[in-house]
């Protein structure tokens, strides 16, 4: 056995002290496999009398995580304190410019500065390793990175945000509406007490980023994905979907197209025989179609500290065992800075729907909107009718250009007749299984 | 950049070709990652002339395996001759001898000498690798062993046999028999000519012993796998699964039991709405259940050219990163032998299908031979009645231990009114995403 991997964990939050759980839990397999033990040395939190469960009396307190990342004397800088700034920043910049091996769960970090942290370790010769900051419970940076080397992947799609994906998922199972369910998430804890990241698309916006990169061997491009996140789906247009045959589902995705990369996070209906459809609740999942493998999926718990802790120790086990595994997967000078393809390129079908005022005219305003733009309709339906004569109505687009229909839709907001702003959301038709 | 990565290729059947393809259609990429190029230096075959739609004239032929093994200057032996003896082995063999890295799809041969193939690499300091042995588009060896290191793993399951899966899928879309859709699959190179192995359980059988190996951290230990394939499933009893809610899917499945480890190949009822029962035609999914990172399902397709050549590459990246691993995920010293639960000790609820002659007292009996294992019944259905007045009594048992559900079949088929040897399938409760 080589001398102990010594670790300093800076956060103690639901993450870390699940790390800690964890490799005292499973010390003994963690050994067998590392060739080594791995031992905290070193610990900082903002609290040092908190209750976390766990034992870190032997480990070197710092209040301070940029004085533990420049002052403990350990192999592995572990930052479980999170947001694109401040003391995460710091930290890690510091770890790194010590030489130290970074183990981060943070995607904004690594969205945000990803290229800079890669090339500060590259030079460094340290690894900088992330797995816990996609979706915790599957291995897919590992996946993108080792398993599918192989291949050029061709497009990467998941639910990356399981809060997003516990509320559409609640709110179909109960006809309730976003506000309602938000409000019960909240105090479930599945969402946060702000929780404008996660339901604004933000978090999955950051993850999407960097498995973008990875799948493509691109720069992070973070600025670049369009963002769009789940307040404006109702229960009305759960029900709609359900009815026309589609489940609504918040999706990142990365694709190659004509001339450089389309990301983007959205809400979209997807058929009930896609692989992304039957994923519920605060699980995850991620697609990635590749030119030799086909396409794979991996399932698994997206956050929560058992899958999480299980990332950070897995990228552990890696750095103990000599595994090392350039940031994404290729040095930075190999990064591509591939041009972004805006979402107005998209060519897709939607689902569009109007709430108008009932009386002659309206439909013709619609079909001409429509036909001035060469949107080609699949399913038109016209449903409900309230107290004041108005009416839903609902129409499936043949597949058209995003920046076709958008036109269209300006000119009939612009409608007296049309009383809503109108809703629009995607149809994604990935393929079946 | 550093030296070129040599490797020797034994075989050149569709995965040997469609390595080679792969290695030259992102040789760039591939290079990128490595931070040095792979080239094949020497293959072997039994035809030279045959054209394969890649070109080999670079390499060095040779038409004997192991003399290629033996003599070839290379870093890396890939074996894809397949079976578990003969050239296989004595390759494989000869090239740890030499101290050459070897890469691997033959689950049989794994499963079958996996340890002393283990031992042999350990010694000789090189790497034995098989990430294409178990479910070519799914990187299960490296989740495994990398992405879930951190976590004790009680339950792996999956589906592991395409062909399997292909004709199940088939008869239950289609209502045809077992035969018919079997003849089919073979036209259509989902089977092979001789399908033993495929339909029978054994290639399930020798993948789920690779899995339950790395797993559970627990020697390789294909001989106490309880086997069974599908032959004796009849389109009726997919007709009568369906009416009770539930797909009929062949399942490997290891867990942890009361002693020891359970390994069976089976094929199973399962609830339509298990991660599992999605996973149709020529797809392979694994579904492993981990102390920390909770349930995760990996789900691609399972064989064919372009997966298996995916997963060899995989292997070779690693190999020329300098990434290593302990053949089943620790040294081969820290393999556990752990005791062989057999399926007897299974405690679950069963599917029981009985042909009987319809006439009074039959009834009785069954009720008598069920009461006096202390089987209980769930439910009861009675159905269809020939010409001979013989009816199918479709049974749904609660859980019960399967030795005593056995005696009590063994007793009704001594009974002259069972014309035939009672139909059991197994039901699993796996649970929901």
């Amino acid at each position: 056995m080589s001398a102990p991997l010594k670790i300093a964990v800076a956060g103690l939050g639901t993450v870390g002290a699940g790390a800690l759980k964890l490799l005292q839990a499973n010390a003994d397999s963690i050994a067998a496999k590392c060739g080594r033990s791995i031992v905290v040395t070193a610990v900082s939190a903002r609290d040092r009398k908190k209750d976390r469960g766990v034992d870190v009396a032997s480990a070197a307190w710092f209040d301070d995580p940029v004085v533990m990342a420049n002052q403990a004397d350990v192999d592995v800088f572990v930052e479980l304190i999170g947001g694109s700034e401040g003391q995460a920043r710091q930290s890690v910049e510091a770890a790194l410019a010590k030489q130290r091996h970074v183990v981060t769960a943070n995607k904004a970090l690594l969205a945000h500065h990803g290229v800079m942290l890669a090339t500060t370790a590259e030079k460094a010769g340290v690894t900088l390793a992330y797995e816990a900051a996609v979706a915790g419970g599957i291995p897919i940076i590992k996946a993108l990175r080792e398993g599918f080397a192989g291949n050029s992947i061709q497009r990467i799609y998941g639910i990356l945000n399981g809060t997003c994906n516990y509320i559409l998922t609640t709110m179909r199972a109960t006809g309730r509406d976003f506000g309602d369910v938000l409000g019960e998430a909240q105090k479930l804890g599945y969402a946060e007490a702000d929780p404008a990241f996660d339901i604004d698309g933000v978090d999955a916006a950051h993850k999407l980023a960097i498995l973008a990169s990875v799948a493509f061997g691109t720069e992070v491009d973070f600025k670049n994905v369009h963002i769009e996140g789940i307040r404006r789906i109702s229960a009305l247009d759960i029900t709609y979907a359900e009815q026309l045959g589609f489940r609504i589902k918040l999706i990142g995705l990365g694709a190659r197209a004509d001339g450089g990369i389309a990301q983007s996070v959205y809400p979209c209906l997807i058929a009930p025989d896609s692989p992304l459809a039957a994923v519920e609740g605060v699980f995850n999942a991620v697609v990635t179609e590749g030119d030799f493998m086909g396409r794979s999926v991996l399932e698994g718990r997206g956050a929560g500290e058992g899958p999480t802790a299980s990332a950070v120790v897995a990228d552990l086990v890696d750095i103990a065992a000599g595994r090392r595994v350039p940031t994404f997967g290729v040095p930075v000078a190999h990064l591509k800075k591939s041009p972004s393809v805006p979402v107005a390129e998209r060519i897709g079908a939607h689902y569009v729907r109007l709430v108008v005022v009932d009386r002659p005219g309206v439909f013709a305003d619609i079909a001409a909107a429509f036909r001035d733009e060469s949107v080609s309709m699949e399913q038109v339906l016209q449903r409900g009718r309230d107290v004041n004569a108005r009416v839903n109505v609902v129409i499936i687009t043949h597949d058209t250009k995003e920046a076709a229909l958008v036109r269209a839709l300006k000119k009939l907001e612009a409608n007296a007749a049309v009383v809503e702003p109108p809703h629009m959301i995607r149809i994604e038709r990935f393929p079946a299984p």
